[in-house]
């Protein structure tokens, strides 16, 4: 805490300030991390400060972005303030995404220093783009991993215990970029999104105010004990390490998600409050079969992706209680939050179901709204694009002016997504308007895709859209046109995109398992691919 | 709600955003007035745009000051909104100051438009300042009232009827005066303070987000229904009437304060949240004997003052869940709270006594610490005067250069107060700097001698107050006020004292030689010892 930082009553929205106030620290709240490694927010706040002077004693300098690549742990926690709060922008990588992808991100956000996890040095070997990094700080043992020419190593624990245990944090503009990530849209290329400290610091509060107000269920409060199971580097895990933090609320870092691991934490850490996508959750319910764990105390966020009426079902036979939210990375995450009313929470099994599985109603501060393409308001009940508008929704796609001006067309952000609102105040989503599949929690372009089965000998085009699927929510499939005289067979395209999954052009769940050879392929009145057509063709012969 | 707002993620923290998003406002809250009026929150948003219209077609121009004086109605909650929506800055008039102080404050703040209950009229005749007022808008019929020379009269029902139920809210600076109020502090005159679009904003934030999330009782949610039982002109009513219509929340307001009609809206309306000053719970309290009402579901949060272990055994005898809270004028109302953790909340009665009484912890995001003169902070367990950093603290007093300074005096606001913190990160609040006894070096509290006082037999009431001392510098004068019917004397409070100092209770120095049997007591307007007055009165005859 600098002082003189207030002069007479002005007070900057600044991450620094979203630590527990210095007396609410005495509170009994711990950091806890799957490792076994326990720590106190004093703690927390000294080794906060320790990794900022830390990076400093490694000559990252304020303005210049770090790149983090981890599991959830406490360290994750620990660059959420330290980066920011020294003036740096923290870049959280998904390392979900193949290996030329996440280089391309680390290339494009500038990053220079890089935090990883050893698990992930691979991802930093000699590829495309050639990255230009100064400094790698890894976690632990490197192995047998050979640093780049000219590029620093050294270890996340030892210099974090170098540094002294305080640090002057330095006055930054509360509207500087504080964070970024990379979403992967429709386009072949992820595409950064970012956050400033002043958006941070009030969409933390707005997720207190708005889950901790909740009237019947899905309440996040003090006595919450919290674990994440959406990863850090996925929209900063919907921003409640920061709300939980703040709260000076237990939280228990899990590591690299496996089953067993976050059953045990949950049973003896007695986690209360966590969120996940549905797959997630299907494999812990999968899981329990062999580890029966008491989850009845458990609330569950579900998000990024539609939640299945069967899901729902399972979760409240183990009574979970489970709901959903909407929101996208563009718009920080959350957006709106299907918090039940008390009248809601005491219905019949059936409405639950149906009633669970909404996107629910605006989160405070958020103004949702259905519009026509020019942007007029759609009653209650009718179709229209979902636009938003709110205090944490990104400026724009990092060193991208054309998609970030149609992102905002007319002063409102493009979900992309089609919905309608009902009599009860909550969302229903419909369609998007752009397709992607969502797998797993992850998106898969379609359109790298279909660039991809271009390039194979003997197709004419191609179309790739999204099937439902149980277990992933949906999975992609592939529709190619043989060319004319040629005898194109479908395992010539599934060998190709396995080589591309191989070479890290594309993630290995990218693969479709449904390759389908069709004589031509709907377009619309201005020839470009009819998804909507095709899925009402083609989807219902799968499911 | 204008359009173009927010070029590409920027969000203005107006108070225009406080409103209940536009899908939000389908949940079932309401406005209730005491008179029988009921609004829906849209009827509520719609009335807001009408006033906004009607002040603009009375001549009020953005930057101009609009003064209300009215009982706490849905009237004033329009105020609330409008006035600073349409970029006017509200001034809410303390109507129990005295006339002239009334006429002062009016006159300093610059109004020259007032809304104005009936009742207040009176106050705005010939008096001492002569005021320059052009528009006089009442509630109702004026009576025989004659407005001076040259002042418009209109009526509030008819203005708001007759003015169009929409209006185009301009874009104003977050960072310009919202609103001000005036806090009757030590000196003479009154004082402004004054807060932002911004501030107001991050408060309403800054009250779901800690009250939403308490861990164990005391909590404000969407579920609650509000009254407020401080007058709307005390710090916004400590800020509730934002934070409940921001939720969207069912709320009442009772009008002018009276027991039973207090009461019947608690029964009739399902009132949960409430919040008021030690003496107005007592008079419901005491109003219960006549009109029993079950109180079981009530939250009443008690400020304003310290709250006693007397009241808080009565209002838990009617299963009231009472707490305190700490704050003032200056900080916009609310800087700890005293949330129960968990086990706190089970503990035995007597304990509960001793909890419930303490202000509590600092409040989310609010920055307390007690310090030295030169700023330095004192141990957990040491005495040091209370300061604030926060979101929500006035930038000084309206046109008082010098005592703004001195409020800010080394980049903190100073409360006045002394206090310490305690092991369990609850604040403990020991005296008033201005009224703190410094005897030979050693502070004496005179609140602790009050108390003891007040525990002897035939006393009603007690001040102490400091008088000079040629040896010690100042040494405690009591003031005690004997009970009806009682034959109290002197020597059994001498007696009392000198066992307490004998117990250790208080220092031997602690015991007052100078104790004095008075009929009665001076007070502030708000209730408070006026111990200025008291001095100015008894000191004189001592030195």
């Amino acid at each position: 805490m600098t002082s003189g930082e207030m002069p007479n009553g002005d007070f900057p929205l600044l991450i620094r300030h979203l630590m527990p106030t210095a007396n609410r620290s005495t509170v009994a709240g711990e950091i806890v991390d799957a490792s076994g490694l326990r720590f106190t927010y004093p703690q927390f706040a000294e080794r906060v400060a320790r990794l900022a002077g830390a990076l400093t004693a490694c000559g990252v300098k304020q303005g210049e972005t770090v790149a983090v690549l981890d599991w959830d742990t406490h360290r994750y926690l620990e660059c959420f303030y330290a980066i920011p709060v020294m003036g740096c922008v923290l870049m959280t990588v998904n390392v979900r995404l193949s290996r030329d992808q996440v280089r391309y991100t680390i290339d494009n956000s500038g990053a220079t220093t890089v935090i990883t996890h050893p698990d992930f040095l691979p991802l930093l070997t000699a590829g495309v783009p050639e990255l230009r990094l100064q400094k790698i700080i890894v976690v632990g043992d490197a192995g047998d991993f050979e640093p780049p020419p000219d590029v620093e190593m050294a270890e996340y624990y030892a210099i974090t215990e170098a540094a002294a245990p305080d640090f002057a944090y330095p006055d930054v503009d509360e509207r500087s970029r504080a964070t970024m990530f990379y979403t992967s849209g429709t386009t072949g290329n992820p595409k950064g999104v970012y956050y400033s400290h002043r958006q941070i610091f009030l969409h933390t509060l707005g997720v207190l105010a708005t889950f901790g107000t909740a009237p019947a269920q899905g309440r996040f409060g003090a006595d919450d004990v919290y674990m994440p199971i959406t990863p850090l580097f996925h929209a900063h895990a919907w921003g409640f390490p920061y709300a939980a933090t703040l709260l000076g609320a237990k939280q228990v870092y899990p590591g690299r998600y496996k089953a067993d691991i976050l059953l045990r934490l949950i049973e003896e850490e007695s986690v209360t409050f966590s969120h996940c996508v549905a797959s997630v959750l299907r494999m812990l319910l999968d899981e329990l079969k062999v580890r029966p764990v008491d989850l009845s105390r458990m609330k569950m966020l579900i998000g990024g992706g539609a939640l299945p009426g069967g899901l729902v079902r399972s979760a409240l036979e183990h009574r979970i209680d489970i709901f959903s939210g909407y929101g996208m990375s563009e718009a920080f995450a959350i957006q709106t939050v299907n918090h039940l009313t008390a009248t809601e929470a005491v219905a019949e099994l059936d409405e639950q179901l149906r009633l669970r599985t909404r996107p629910g109603r605006p989160a405070l501060l958020c103004d949702v709204r259905t519009v026509t393409p020019d942007l007029g308001e759609t009653a209650v009940g009718e179709e229209g694009e979902i636009v938003f508008r709110s205090p944490w929704l990104t400026p724009g796609y990092w060193r991208n002016e054309e998609e970030s001006q149609e992102l905002w067309r007319g002063g409102w952000l493009h979900s992309g997504d089609i919905g309608k609102f009902g009599e009860d105040g909550a969302l229903c989503i419909t369609d998007r308007v752009k397709d992607v599949i969502k797998s797993g929690g992850e998106w898969i372009s379609s359109l790298l895709l279909e660039s991809l089965i271009s390039q194979v000998e003997g197709v004419a085009e191609s179309a790739v859209i999204a099937t439902p699927d149980a277990r992933w929510a949906e999975r992609p499939m592939a529709l190619v046109v043989p060319r004319e005289g040629y005898d194109l067979e479908v395992e010539a395209i599934r060998t190709a995109l396995t080589a591309a999954a191989t070479a890290g052009v594309i993630p290995r769940y990218g693969v479709p398992e449904h390759i389908k050879l069709v004589d031509a392929l709907e377009k619309t009145s201005v020839g470009k691919l009819d998804k909507k057509a095709l899925r009402a063709r083609y989807v219902e012969q799968v499911v």
